[in-house]
């Protein structure tokens, strides 16, 4: 099976990247590395009936097999250069290969990523990528550098993702929006780029927003306050769910694959003009401060907290 | 499960290796490249059920794990750097996760390799590895670099893993060396580098030996001939099977990790003190020829073939 597929891959695989001196076909890729340049690398595997459902669309599952890689590099300011695909499948299913491909290989074209190397294994459902970025030595956006003070912002429309999750799970009306959002997230490179030597901090929201904060204060040493009114909504959100259950989804749903960043309140015109370049809507959702904690706040200024537990992924 | 997992390789990966700017912790590792190197990427996944059976010993899969692609930097000639690892796990059990980390940072050790970052999923028990090598601009060992009149060598006594395997799967004795070369194969590096601006051509033997100096071939638009009395032949494997059942083991059995190179006569000299530098043996088994086909040869000159279906891997 592997040297069909190998080939298979191969001729689709194609690059005109000139820093690929070897791609798919040697022991090894052979990448040429530019001056002044950090390198950039993240792994994420997405397994049937774990991070999708069985029968989710093939093309769809290549697309976020990528995404959710490419929206790593985002997180940290990166230029996604180059990547590595390990397909485990149960059976050589060339139509499934194919479809995958269309996915994966259409969102790689956007971002001008190159398939580089990989394998192919016999196994239950999976697809394991690395992606490899480039980032100007020293402009790296980090988890450790929100100080108190920064505002705190997030791209986009958190919770479209886990409401198409919910409304999955509860086999009712499904909103192709929603849907869209959870099976083909827009990984922020050109944000992240743009963001880069202007946030002082920045993480992609895959675990939910608050939980992914908590992750910058932790690693940087301080606390945030957000505002929940301040939580952008999405129309086709605000029209799937009552304000209690859309607050939960916001604030502890995953799989948002948006930018969550901080950056000083003297900023806040630059952000925005950020936002406008790169047609991606970047609200401010509160502050960093002293402390360890992330609170969320209403309005009156009480204290709210999602369920415990927010939401898994899939189960099987 | 995945934080605390997470945090328990984190602390374990903690690497001294200068060049690590971010390991695990960010959104992605962070890396310092050297002036006048080039990357090398590959990526190999091992399955249970497929690539080892399921009750293997979790070291020897971690072992296994990064050797195999560590092999694949050996055949480029690069030497080791970062790796990233992503596991999927049934469920979380720390005992076997301990032991997997036991055999993987033992030999990432051995070769100053840094555990970099990588996720931790739930699924069925898989460890996919990425590795990271460096070589000098250009001095990259390729497998299209064969010219008709080089000799071929391989490193090592291949059969020994296949034998091993053959040995489990009819369930009688055992040879705990020949299982060893199994469990535990060990990837060619200081071959490699010192192979690199001497070898015209590498790869290593995972498909088989024939079978792999066949891509060496076809990537190299050449043919060759091996002389099957010179395969060298380990005491373990020549007391354990009987010389034809050894023949298609060296032949066309996998899992070796040796490295099968070409170089041309005039340095028969160097490449004897590379293997006796290295303490590696290096085996002279036959030449590069014009065509297009590989010949595996008798004494008198009749040809010879391994049966159509050589070796699979552990079947479920």
């Amino acid at each position: 099976m592997e040297f069909d597929l190998i080939a298979r891959i191969r001729r689709r695989a194609a690059s005109v990247r000139g820093d690929v001196v070897l791609g798919i076909g040697d022991d090894a890729a052979l990448l040429a590395m530019p001056a002044g340049r950090q390198l950039v690398v993240t792994m994420d595997a997405l397994n049937a009936g774990v991070h999708f459902p069985a029968g989710t669309d093939p093309a769809d599952v290549g697309w976020k097999a990528l995404a959710v890689n490419l929206s790593d590099l985002a997180a940290m300011g990166a230029r996604p250069a180059w990547c590595t695909l390990s397909l485990s499948l149960p059976n050589a299913d060339d139509a499934w290969v194919e479809a995958f491909l269309d996915g994966f290989l259409a969102l790689a074209a956007r971002h001008d990523v190159a398939l580089v190397g990989g394998d192919t294994t016999r196994g239950p459902l999976s697809a394991c990528v690395t992606a490899h970025g480039l980032v100007e030595t020293g402009r790296a956006l980090r988890r450790d550098g929100a100080r108190a003070g920064d505002d705190v912002w997030v791209t986009g429309t958190p919770g479209d993702a886990a409401g198409a999750l919910a409304q999955w799970q509860a086999g009712g009306a499904r909103d192709p929006a929603l849907r869209a959002r959870l099976d083909r997230p827009t990984p922020r490179i050109e944000a992240g780029l743009a963001l880069a030597g202007i946030a002082h901090a920045a993480i992609d929201v895959s675990d939910g927003l608050l939980a992914d904060l908590g992750h910058v204060c932790a690693a940087s040493g301080v606390g945030a306050e957000v505002a929940l009114d301040a939580l952008p909504v999405s129309a086709a959100l605000a029209a799937a769910f009552d304000a209690d259950r859309r607050r939960v989804l916001q604030c502890a749903g995953g799989d948002d694959y948006e930018l969550c960043f901080t950056a000083a309140g003297g900023r806040r015109d630059e952000v925005a003009a950020i936002a406008e370049a790169c047609g991606v809507a970047m609200s401010r959702i509160g502050r960093i401060v002293d402390g360890g904690e992330v609170a969320a706040l209403e309005r009156d200024g009480r204290r709210w907290a999602p369920p415990r537990r927010g939401f898994e992924h899939f189960a099987g």
